[in-house]
């Protein structure tokens, strides 16, 4: 149907469009799927009985409050709760240093809308997460890229990327989304010291980082900025942003996450979320700070860990049980994925229909590389299917694979 | 504090920036103060038991649904009971023709960014609502203003607007924020009329439209819009494009809306949102489709009305009562405003200080004016102060002005 709205649409809805990964993924939408494809966390273990009882308190205490409007800064309480958590990695911050936004998605919108003129270049490792390519796609952003191998961004090829003049760099240092890589410690000093040197300052996107299953907790780069600029006395100077999310060790379906920047930068932001959604949901804030206190968070964190992490080392059997010896993955050490490389002469979009077919999906890897590259890569989810689903989804992913590769090397 | 970020915001912020008029409410957050000034609902009607039940019953029987990601365009049974909903204004819309919101000032963030150009005039009311130019200046849009009295727009003067080539025309027909006046049903038609006749389509904002104290419902502009196109065959064309929210009918603090639009113009929309936000929080959703079951909402808008209606006449008598000759005023059959005129000598914002050393407080009309104008107008809320403070409040208010006045007469 013809509407006169057709020829009215602003010129950057064609940069938002690249629709290839979603119509891909509508592939995957079919019934009895073993899905590898979102990144969703397991259903099953979200508290919903915290939840319960939280908003029972909550409506019969503070009803009005929790339904009324709110300021776009965020619920103060929440705000002091994050710092004073904050604050156990070692930097010092006031909840004058954070803005709740609504999901971590929307603190990428925002930092593009404040930061981004068409045409800025943004560092970014390759592959990223696509939800900032997204983001900031529609407020024309270009892109540098920086590749990556097992322990994260290759920062021995960072000092060309920072040669073009970047407006900062985004980083995600923690098992990352797409790859599942964590950055070396060694590597995130490289990175400070390089940023630094060419006074370009760092987007840290942590979603997952307290959702380790392996090794030890490596320092945040907002950490060990703090420590390098400041000989130890662990006041935030603010050279990174730094993002983090309730989504991954609560709930996502109550979008809640935040920003911690500059004063300066939180004026900015608030101003600009302002006229983007006014606040994020008032109730989901004071639900979400009830369900917090007495530690509930540290407790059930510990109980995803042990799921997740058992889930990745079936998915890590599994592959190493039915996977060709051509194919390569990485070994995260947490989060919610890993990453499969294929040989060169495949491409994981083509796989995905044959996948489908024999009902398992996953995500192809080319659209996380905003220069190209990685068409034989593949992104695989390990938190939201069964163990037993892992094992047989693993299973079916194999012989696929393995009648793709069989083909090439017969002919 | 400098920082690396501090020369690195993007031309837009400029725009964004006007910070005005918040820096004037600022001066209005004191405690005692009797405040006009915000746009409050009266939370001690919040229906608090039912968000209780209703969480109650979510988490007990949809807990991991309703925890959970969710699709952009939102939760297919809350978008199929809007359908059904509107059905009873007349027009046939299925859910694929609605995309829900996180609140209606997330609608008109999206809409700016699918739809303005830097440069992109757009046709408003003026005075208009302040939320849609402060989302949409992040775009780089301008405005063509068209005046209204107390009918709203004055139609006889939309042609020269017309003239200018605006993207779209944006009106709030019902109870207008911040006016409080009603466009009538005979410039309803004559807007609809025209705007074909220059092929300009429209943005109609209804978020009080339910909310009418006095007089009978008059047809929205997108079904009028339907009627005039169909010969009466009630089939969704989608030259006007519809805005409406759950804040002033049940509650702001779970920040929910909701956009009906073609369904190309949604597919537009549904793009630019997962790159916003993801998805507007499933919680909510779930927890207000489950509210809404079973008529409750119509009973509450009964009461809603009842309350604020009373409110309404008491702040109209208060102002008949107390307000100096000089002082006009609109009256609002409907909504959560009326609007103060002053004498052109005064400028409001140089009388909101003395208000406030008077612990009363409004927002001075300047800034809903995109051209210019405005200085000696006045929004003044009356739905969430109770009947004893709204008549002390205006009371107060009435001392000051009359004051000013005095002094001008004097001199």
């Amino acid at each position: 149907m013809e509407t006169p709205w057709d020829h009215r649409y602003a010129q950057r809805t064609q940069r938002m469009g690249s629709s290839a990964i979603r119509e891909l993924l509508k592939l995957t939408e079919k019934p009895n799927i073993i899905s590898f494809a979102g990144g969703l966390p397991a259903p099953e273990i979200f508290p919903v009985d915290e939840f319960s009882k939280a908003c029972e308190r909550v409506l019969r205490d503070y009803g009005a409050l929790a339904l009324q409007y709110s300021t776009t800064e965020g619920y103060l309480p929440l705000r002091e709760m994050i710092a004073r958590h904050t604050a156990r990695y070692g930097i010092t911050i006031t909840p004058e240093n954070i803005l709740i936004t609504s999901g971590s998605q929307q603190a990428l919108d925002i930092l593009g809308k404040v930061l981004i003129n068409p045409g800025d270049r943004i560092l970014v490792e390759s592959p990223t997460y696509l939800g900032a390519l997204q983001a900031w796609n529609a407020y024309g952003a270009e892109y540098v890229t920086v590749p990556m191998d097992k322990d994260g961004m290759i920062t021995n090829e960072l000092e060309e990327a920072l040669r073009t003049g970047p407006k900062f760099i985004y980083v995600l240092p923690n098992f990352q989304n797409p790859s599942g890589v964590t950055l070396s410690l060694d590597r995130r000093r490289q990175l400070l010291e390089m940023a630094d040197h060419y006074g370009v300052p760092i987007v840290e996107d942590d979603p997952y980082g307290q959702l380790r299953y392996e090794g030890d907790h490596l320092p945040s780069i907002v950490v060990l900025d703090d420590q390098f600029r400041n000989n130890g006395d662990n006041h935030f100077r603010g050279n990174v942003i730094y993002l983090s999310t309730f989504s991954k060790i609560l709930a996502p379906g109550i979008r809640l996450g935040w920003v911690i920047a500059p004063q300066e930068v939180i004026r900015r932001l608030v101003q600009a979320k302002q006229g983007t959604d006014l606040h994020t949901a008032t109730f989901n804030q004071v639900i979400v700070h009830e369900i917090s206190r007495e530690g509930f968070i540290d407790r059930h964190i510990n109980k995803i860990r042990k799921v997740y992490g058992e889930r990745r080392n079936i998915m890590l059997e599994s592959m190493d049980r039915y996977f060709p010896p051509e194919v390569d993955w990485t070994h995260p050490l947490g989060g919610l994925f890993l990453w499969g490389i294929l040989p060169e002469y495949l491409n994981s979009a083509d796989v995905l229909p044959d996948a489908v077919e024999q009902n398992v999906a996953f995500v192809p890897g080319k659209p996380f590389h905003p220069s190209g590259g990685g068409h034989n890569t593949m992104r695989i989810n390990f938190s939201n299917a069964t163990p037993e689903m892992i094992e047989e989804g693993i299973m079916r992913l194999g012989k696929v694979l393995g009648k793709r590769i069989g083909k090439k090397v017969a002919a």
